[in-house]
């Protein structure tokens, strides 16, 4: 029997809302008057905050949403006849209706494999070496996403070597951090320690999945890069007038670590979800649960049945490989439901 | 002496906050999960709410800001070698760096103009006519502000003209309503009769300058232009995924005809605070007031003295044209402070 | 020891000079003032000739080169949300540095695998099935090549399968014609018969690779699609001034059949190739020589043999096979003496 | 009674063909097989030609026609978000159908007065001054026209002033050099003196309007800016296969001098034209007639008189100003006609 209601708990981490802490800072920005278009304090004052966590000077743009954070991002580290190396299941190639190629103007994504959401450097070596002079796109920057799309996260070294890959061929690096705070929430290292201290040039850093209701950082390592970045978001559609109500809450996500705080918070629900379905239901993670997914490949009936239950959740690669994501707001409820709904429904079949 | 704090009462209508109707909205959509990219009950009713609104079956996509609004009407109306005729003073030409160009890949605006911020249509005719074939780009649509960058409102058969022009010349018509509301407060009509009945293809419908923190609705009553607007604006960087945090303020707005009730209080505050420079300080309006808008033109001397009270507002056109903007939020004192300011100021030199 | 000269006779089919009968059209139109920009009497001349030749009324565009007549045919035919299926080595994926992307201001190539140059269908519906609304680019044309990158030629019913498959997909079908002559020669056939009537919608048809210097026509069957084109090509810097100097050729390759006269020479040049090669040398080809090219699996140590002789030639496909193609200026001489360079190499090693 | 033939020699200087050399430098590129994509004889040796030529290193690129030379150049210069000043009747403004912007991506072209097809940097100046920050275009480069398209020619030192005054701002100088050739004739100086000694960054120079077939170079003084520029013209469909058959005229054209004395020919012709035309029918110009062309201000029954006769020309300013272009190839028996007809025809009147 189909559930009275859906249940959007576990289909993504952009169904959670507003956190409290950032619905306070909202409230706050919303007691006066304040200047428009990044003159307000809280826009002022998040870079500032950003090179601090950072500890290093680096540009700071706060725009609406991941997918134009990460397409002005590559269209200011590549022209139009430049090409990026990403992963086949990045969310840039996959989920963005192409617009770094919208906001590149031309560019190319060339999406490679490697296992668990890691771009596989040998694939990348062998891919660059086909490219013959100006007939191809020129490969100008390699983008991972930290935490990656299969819910696993890059370890230091790896992007070390993604690194020192893009440096010996004169590439540049772009990091989507999407799910940024759940890598470092796992990795509990210094967030320089896995940007720019091995090389990153931009990263875009989310909000939207952390607790805000929109707006992102793209953050400047290589300030050379970023050289009229705020014009080119600003041609973007990607100035927000009322900048203060994007700001305040980032402000809010940065202080105490809370953005670190969310994103544990959300990790640790994940790990919790997938060791009970392991244990209560015998469904095995397929990829490594080290941030806030739990990735299970089940059969047509289970998630037929589960789906009855009024649960949403995606298939995520094909045939049969579906993704569970919990958030800064997934409570022991929810995870007990869906435990519990699932648990009964595998035993009774 | 310079006062200490700066007072952004008038210097725009985007320094405004989150009307109290739009808070409670928020607050209610963050109540729960929520399905994402425009699954959320809010955004489905939005489009349900317009097209009660205007009358009319249309297609509704609420996009961040008004830029980005304008940027991707004109985009789906023109091919880049096509090219849009709007006022020199029109917000698309003189203030979004170059978005309708970038989003329609090289599309060109064809500013002309026009009396209090509206097109000489006379103009428009000889512009038109000097165009040589391909070796122009086509004008192929008329761009008009309502209400206008210079506080004056179109009457309907002024937009009659407009959309006879373009119909009898194959242009459409695309409307920059970011003060569409302010219009609508000063003519006290219906939507339809100033919009879709009179011909206009597409309308930016802005709420951010009345009430919101950001969200504004392209409306196109011509359908057939709105194919896969979808697409366009997601790869545009203009779908939010947490879009119940932009929908459900504007549902707010739309119920009660908050809407209109908050735009006219805001063209109330821009007469009143006319009236009283007026008579108070000696200065006259330099355009009808007609919306929330009140154009003066001011001595260098007084616009020092005003400053020095830590009053922001802009000059708007060169050499000594000075804009001040009225809101849903302006009080009694803010126009009480500003004006006795100015009169002192006035009545001392 | 490594040849004094270098022969660039197989290295590609534009190597080759302008054939006799275009350098006298040259010579024609160099004679007198004549109009630019299109107006001249060859360029007027040629769209009748081509309607004539595919006997159907269609629109015709001459533009420079091959990259240019597929990058503006499939922005005419696609939106920058568009994506294209094509074969992943078809020379729009492989070889254009991105123009297609660049033209349709973000469109991307969606490359498919697929036997002797030919699009799988199989795989290209699979691919279709995976992109999931406004996160993907919509798919909205299919291109195949004719005759393909791989020397072979698509047969009336396997186009028509193509047809089939992208009218019931609502998607346009480009052919990419830099060859079209040589699969025309090797179909001996109509070219109405398979183009238009099966329901292809734009022909790329190149007149470069058969004996002109430069000029390549675009032709649209859907006459819709075409609608403007002149402003796109213009736009693209794809209108000459001195158009007569690409039409005058063209309408000397249109006369007297000589377009197919020139292919038939090419292909059989190859064919005789590609036997004596077989026969002498015990090449094989690996792909049906059906149109000007044979493509062999050569060695290392072959290829540096066969190089140290002056002959330049491209490995095509790694790790191993090479091209060799023919043209309209293909001697005898030369197939004698390459194949007995090869052949002399061979017995040796 | 209107003429049966049409007469095109005055129309443009795009109406005349090929000139003798050219021819024959086309013929012997026509003589054997040779590389493609600039790997021939003639395109290598080209660089080295023009940079000996100006004396200095620069980037060399042949491209098809001069919309596409200007519109890459402007390109390479200008990021999306940029501006371009340039004269308001210059042919990147008035006859580009916006490929500057296309090429660009978004960029817009900012057209001033100034008297005589040159530059007014006052107005330049105060037009710069009005942007205001990331919310307009940001002015990147200023683009001058020599010869002018009214036939005049910038001297020297104008061009200093203009490149001071872009040195100043930070911007870049591009010389759309259509007819280069011309210039240099009127101004009998070394081109290094008036270009990169100057400051210009960028030079397109122009071949077809001085005897070839089509061919413009864009020559980058700076060559920082033209960094991957190959790349930039081989995604903008400007990358001949057959490349030799652009070099090699242009070849011819810079052997001994020819593309002066073309020149010069073509301004001598005006000259006489404008002088007899004067003295006989009583014409002034209304321009010095410094390059090969001749402005007049004609009544609408001489202008009806005239192309009575055949004779083609155009109204380049509203509401009666005419343009006759002379080229390399003007007879004194064209002049001779065309004289006798008008003269007949204001005396009859």
């Amino acid at each position: 029997m189909q559930s009275d209601r859906q249940r959007h708990g576990f289909a993504s981490d952009n169904t959670a809302g507003i956190c409290p802490e950032a619905w306070s800072a909202l409230e706050q920005a919303n007691a006066d008057y304040y200047p428009s278009y990044g003159e307000d304090r809280w826009t002022q004052q998040l870079t500032k905050a950003v090179c601090e966590l950072f500890e290093t000077e680096c540009l700071v743009q706060v725009v609406f949403n991941g997918t134009a954070a990460n397409a002005l991002a590559l269209a200011a580290l590549c022209q139009s006849f430049h090409s990026v190396i990403c992963h086949q299941l990045s969310h840039i190639q996959t989920d963005e209706c192409g617009a770094p190629e919208f906001f590149s103007k031309g560019g190319r994504l060339v999406g490679i494999g490697g296992e668990a959401g890691k771009i596989d450097l040998d694939q990348a070596a062998a891919i660059i070496t086909e490219q013959h002079g100006v007939h191809s796109h020129k490969p100008r920057a390699i983008s991972i996403t930290q935490a990656t799309e299969l819910g696993t996260v890059y370890q230091r070294e790896e992007i070390e070597r993604v690194c020192e890959f893009a440096r010996s061929r004169n590439m540049f690096v772009h990091m989507d951090g999407a799910r940024f705070a759940n890598a470092i929430a796992s990795l509990r290292c210094a967030p320089k320690s896995v940007t720019w201290e091995l090389g990153a040039d931009a990263l875009c850093f989310g909000g939207t999945k952390n607790g805000l209701a929109a707006g992102e950082l793209v953050i400047f390592f290589n300030r050379e890069l970023a050289h009229e970045f705020d014009y080119r978001a600003k041609q973007g559609g990607q100035l927000a007038s009322k900048t203060r109500f994007l700001a305040a809450p980032w402000i809010a996500l940065l202080t105490d670590n809370l953005w670190v705080r969310n994103a544990e918070f959300a990790n640790n629900a994940a790990a919790t979800l997938s060791k009970r379905l392991q244990v209560e239901a015998g469904l095995h993670p397929i990829f490594p649960v080290e941030a806030n997914a739990v990735f299970l490949r089940l059969s047509n009936e289970l998630v037929a049945g589960i789906q009855t239950g009024g649960w949403q959740f995606y298939k995520f690669v094909e045939p049969d490989v579906y993704r569970l994501m919990c958030s800064w707001a997934t409570t022991e409820k929810d995870i007990e439901e869906f435990v519990t709904d699932v648990t009964s429904i595998v035993r009774s079949s």
